[in-house]
């Protein structure tokens, strides 16, 4: 089964927000080419700025997609995760029957995210 | 050099986003404790909610530290991260003179971010 991640961020005005994230999305596929993960990655954005998630989902379809992973970059679970995206992606699945996906959860919840931010401190 | 961290997020009304911001501020905390690495952990809400920067920063000063490194939990370089969060933090520390201050980047600019992303994928 073809799988692929669909990275959303907020979407900002701010030409540096952009090019940082599809910069991520850039490494986030590097990063799965060379460990041998088959994953393909879409990136879109919430709100303001295009791709929109409905066009990041059908972008993931059209490369042959068949299990999309839907993964906010957004911290915790405040209205965005809980509400906005869940809506956004079920609008969008909903064009394309067959499609299965997932949600990944916010950022607090990845098990790494602690060290991470410590890995900031410790110098 | 007594040090601390501000963990700042952008501020909720969801009691679930509040609780798991709470709950990484103590995660981080016990993480650089027994790591035996003496940093003082306070967090913040860029707008919203309380504690705001200025009390985060205040709370550091009263515990005694001489250096806070203010972490914003924020993707990449988007108008918080670039304008707001800056200018609270400007506006905070001018209240305390002998206060040191830097600021993190955001998480897409941690070596190690793009790995936390696909270990959610690869599994």
């Amino acid at each position: 089964m073809q799988r692929a991640v669909l990275l959303v961020d907020h979407g900002s005005r701010r030409a540096s927000a952009h090019e940082q994230f599809i910069e991520l999305g850039e490494q986030l596929r590097a990063h799965l080419e060379s460990s041998h993960v088959p994953i393909l990655v879409e990136i879109a954005h919430m709100e303001i700025a295009e791709p929109s998630i409905a066009q990041g989902i059908s972008r993931c379809v059209e490369r042959g997609a068949q299990l999309v992973t839907i993964l906010p970059c957004f911290l915790s679970r405040g209205r965005h995760v809980v509400e906005d995206i869940p809506a956004l992606v079920r609008a969008a699945v909903s064009e394309h029957p067959t499609l299965e996906w997932r949600l990944a959860p916010p950022l607090v919840e990845f098990e790494g995210f602690v060290p991470l931010l410590a890995s900031a401190l410790i110098d």
